[in-house]
């Protein structure tokens, strides 16, 4: 098995975030930097990697953990494109598909690909990095029902039902970053003061969302609830984000109802998971929250069975 | 009535736009400069308005046309305020709440009002320039139908119901808005390229808007029908704009239904309302555009209903 531990990295967008994992998969050490793939040129991720994991190779040596790296790392945009494997998709299809990278002093680490759904009608999605989350969140909780819808906010929210421990169909929701657009480059940033956030702004709107009319015309709401003094200049943020959560849970539970009524795992940081969490109980739903290390374990669990289906290199 | 005719000024945000009308309501003559009033600073407006009319108050000299200013000029944010009417309203309510400013030489020059509109749930709605236009259509064209549906696109789309010459209501949908934020400040322009207009794409995303999922959603395929080169870079900004148009539809379409059968009437720049034509009648609707001098037909009408109901001051 994995007697010299692993190396688990979730390499994004904007972060950098590594993780140091025991022969067991406990979890033993974190980096974390603002290293994501936006900032580095081509030829320069090696020279990342080593700065930011070369003392754990170090001191593992003569013995050398593996190495996998999830998220955006393995786009286009990335370290070397990791061609997505196709829904529906389990731990064994992504260990199987894994793609190495050269990163120095004879050794190599593993990509792993993102995940393409192709629905019967509209257009493709795709994700890089939750599905490894999943993974790991099926690891650490167990696939012991049917059927489980995940939800992971953030910048792109991604939503993806799993049976079985594979990932059926997932869809992409820019909800973070929509949100972001429309307060700071529309007219309704204007009236927006700072404050700390407002529950019952941010209850309101997603009461709101959903409503016939839509997003385009909730938004202007923003506005007039600020203009007539309706809700105060420091929650018109919160309430911006109640529509915009609000109009992404409409469509995700749309896309992928919740009949079995199954509790909803959330996975993201703190604040957000328990965010969407109050959002989902709102409308009735059942949410557990999981912000602990999934990627990594997710990470385990690929490399552990590239071991087991005996591919070539290491692990 | 109107001997000396009239000067409509269409006043908003970004534009400028005056109109000379004769005594029958016929325009004589137009200007139109990048004065909006974002750029202009308190105290200002006399100026700018006397730089852009200024020689049609001299060549009527003695005689002084009525100058009537409608749009955001009257907003909080420009030359004076001037209180929302509350819907429903018609003509004859605008008229009796026209409000005065000092032009200078003795003169004043009167503020169309804007309207608001207060549903029984839900917030409330504004619009500033917009009902003048539609005045302005309505005298045009005449108000020969029982009901009327409007639709003026842009920035900030206006969507109005007009029954027996009143607005009854009205609401906005952020479509200009968003697209841009969309197109520039987000991961989605990052494929698209410079191109002409993709009818295909256009109307590709019109059919697919709407769609489970929602516009968050949607938004997404953006990105994903161009990297697996389903759409071409040059056709992904028209794909957007048929998926943000398609929304701002189905919204308007529920708010308002089109049960009588009426054609829409699209108030805008020709190829502005040409493409909202396009997309109505792809939806089975009957359009029909009006890009003439709605605004300065609609102050004309104000005016004239200004004198006969016999208020202080000119008009």
């Amino acid at each position: 098995m994995l007697e010299s531990g692993l190396i688990a990295v979730d390499w994004g967008t904007t972060g950098f975030r590594a993780y140091r994992l025991d022969a067991d998969g406990t979890v033993r050490d974190r980096v974390a930097a603002r290293r994501g793939i936006l900032g580095i040129t081509a030829g320069g991720h090696a020279d990342v990697l080593r700065e930011q994991i070369g003392g754990w190779l170090a001191d593992a040596a003569p013995a050398v953990p593996p190495v996998l790296l999830c998220g955006m790392i393995g786009s286009r945009q990335g370290w070397q494109e990791a061609p997505y494997v196709s829904c529906p998709a389990g731990a064994e299809d992504l260990a199987a598909a894994l793609t190495p990278v050269d990163i120095g002093g004879g050794q190599h680490a593993w990509i792993v690909p993102g995940l393409a759904y192709h629905p019967p009608d509209g257009s493709p999605d795709v994700i890089r990095g939750e599905e490894t989350q999943i993974l790991g969140a099926l690891e650490l909780r167990g696939a012991d029902v049917q059927q489980q819808l995940f939800c992971l906010p953030g910048t792109h929210s991604k939503w993806a039902l799993v049976a079985d421990g594979r990932i059926l169909r997932f869809a992409t929701f820019m909800s973070g970053e929509v949100f972001a657009a429309l307060a700071e480059h529309t007219i309704l940033g204007r009236l927006m003061e700072d404050g700390p956030s407002d529950p019952a702004a941010f209850a309101l709107g997603l009461d709101r969302a959903g409503a016939r009319g839509g997003i385009l015309h909730l938004a202007f709401s923003v506005r007039t609830e600020g203009l007539f003094g309706r809700i105060p200049a420091t929650g018109l943020r919160s309430y911006l984000s109640g529509l915009v959560i609000g109009e992404e849970l409409a469509g995700a539970l749309a896309l992928f109802g919740n009949d079995s009524g199954q509790a909803i795992t959330v996975i993201g940081a703190p604040d957000l998971a328990e965010l969407y969490g109050s959002a989902l109980r709102r409308r009735g739903l059942r949410a557990r929250l999981l912000h602990e290390d999934a990627a990594a374990h997710g990470c385990f669990r690929l490399a552990r069975l590239r071991l087991q289906l005996g591919a070539g290199g290491d692990p």
